[in-house]
């Protein structure tokens, strides 16, 4: 039996855009999923335990077609299902074993489909335990590239390897396109995630923000000009420039608002944060709901979200420097 | 005596980018600014009466340095004195009477400072009641022409033509940089205003815009994409394509939010009428504060953001199709 975890991770900077090829600035923070993995004879097992803040149950059998009986919508439960059945094939190739059966069990803390990327941390952290468990031991980089595929499986290839890529190695990390690279040096940051409870259905942001770049050429300079923004907001990350930093993420909200994957409960929770004085916040993920990221020092945009309606939970998330691990 | 009055607007695109010569497109509505006038030996008195939604009469001798006892700031006081003051004197030079004494009354129902253009319609009402009062008959577009450089004067240098060319013509108009043209065929819009009770202070929020994107190439970028917006915008105006209209007006509001001049109240009041299902919602005018204007053809709209909290006001402002006149 192998249990391994990876962590959640935040959007500094940069999400959406990335998928049309331009850089995104994702950072791990301390929020996240475990999987424990043991080898069966046949067929697969999957325990799914306590995804979300407010924390639900579901116990169901991947052989039979019994819905889990939860708190949630059943395209998350799906996709939940998906990202760990992709996981395991992902596995099974990797250790060249295709008939290998398990039994699984996933924990953490991590909302749901709510832009803390939930599933890329549970694909990681399942591939790093189902390989492990089968005598193989991947490197993180490998362990993000199949993350990645799975993610690209589920999403139906509406995928960056952003969030797989941050979740598999810790810290701030830089994408654009295929080239991943860690950012250095960026040990500490004072984020704030605000939480509305809600969870957006990311196809069809996604799918939304594909529409108006493809009908407005204003709407395309401003993906384009997200992508200018990330790599202003790289810079400003590498010389410890909190304020810039925190100005970019004001910024870089605006323009996710003008693509349209905003939505009310994340607006009320920023402007909270900024009244109290953060540095910057933003939407975080794919937006329509879930959370925001605040950058702040004092405990001022905590309290005020706290306070928030519509805020259904609040905390610190610090930076967390290491990525997936078997535990 | 003679009492000119001119219409509030609304911006359904294009604010602040049309300060670095991108086209705006305002639309006059039916909140007007009335100004009274009577010839007097020397000196210039004036009277200003219910320019807030709220209500409130100031009265003060521009001759002596009494400062009217008024609810609202010194800046706003002193910008009303500043254009009434300013438009005198262009009436002066119009009529060529140097010396000309007047009795000023200024009323209306448009609040001051919250993006309806109320220095605007004041400045155009008071040249063309002056110049009348002075047996002068100046057409609209003259009118506009003498109240942009009121503006010009008062806001030092910082102003467009847009808001005093479309108060003067009425109805919906275009400008971009010195071109001024009215808008035919649109005499109907299914307007919305929401009021927080608020005012932006302009001369900050413009020198914010300045500063962004003086600094940041995709802030200027941003501008730009306004721009194209407002190009868009109004063909989707000529050819009644309400919902292209609100959509457009939707994508400009997180333009702008981008570009740091939207706040709290002004989101709040957006997301409660697109909640109710307006076709679109954006802040009017420099921001910060005031009012937001959405395009809603039932009265869903207006009823939540009656039930907004923040939302001191709302009402339904027909377009205007009439613009200065004498009354």
């Amino acid at each position: 039996m192998v249990t391994a975890s990876a962590p959640a991770k935040v959007y500094l900077f940069g999400e959406h855009a990335v998928v049309y090829g331009e850089p995104a600035v994702p950072c791990a923070i301390e929020r996240r999923a475990q999987v424990t993995v043991e080898e069966r004879e046949e067929g697969v097992r999957v325990n799914l335990q306590d995804l979300t803040i407010d924390g639900f149950t579901v116990e169901y059998d991947s052989s039979d077609d019994d819905r889990p009986d939860v708190d949630v919508s059943d395209s998350l439960v799906d996709a939940g299902m998906g990202y760990v059945n992709e996981a395991i094939e992902q596995a099974r190739e990797a250790a060249g074993a295709p008939e290998a059966g398990f039994d699984i069990t996933v924990e953490g803390d991590i909302p749901l489909g709510a832009g803390l990327g939930s599933s890329a941390a549970v694909a990681v952290a399942a591939i790093r335990a189902a390989t492990a468990e089968l005598g193989v031991e991947l490197d993180a980089r490998e362990v993000a590239a199949r993350a990645y595929q799975v993610e690209h499986a589920v999403q139906q290839g509406e995928a960056s390897r952003a969030d797989t890529f941050c979740s598999a190695m810790g810290g701030a990390v830089r994408v654009e396109g295929d080239d991943c690279r860690t950012i250095d040096g960026v040990d500490n940051l004072p984020l704030v995630v605000g939480y509305d409870g809600g969870a957006g259905d990311t196809g069809a942001l996604v799918a939304g923000v594909r529409d108006v770049k493809d009908r407005y050429d204003f709407a395309a300079d401003t993906v384009t000009a997200i992508g200018d923004l990330v790599r202003q907001g790289e810079r400003a990350l590498v010389e410890g420039d909190v304020e810039e930093v925190g100005r970019l993420m004001n910024f870089n909200h605006g323009l996710l608002s003008a693509l349209g994957v905003s939505s009310r409960s994340l607006d009320s929770m920023v402007w909270a944060a900024r009244d109290a004085d953060a540095l910057g916040a933003k939407l975080t993920g794919a937006g329509g709901g879930g959370c925001i990221v605040a950058l702040d020092e004092s405990e001022d945009a905590l309290t005020a979200l706290s306070y928030t309606p519509g805020c259904e939970d609040a905390f610190r998330a610090e930076l967390d420097t290491e990525g997936v691990r078997i535990e």
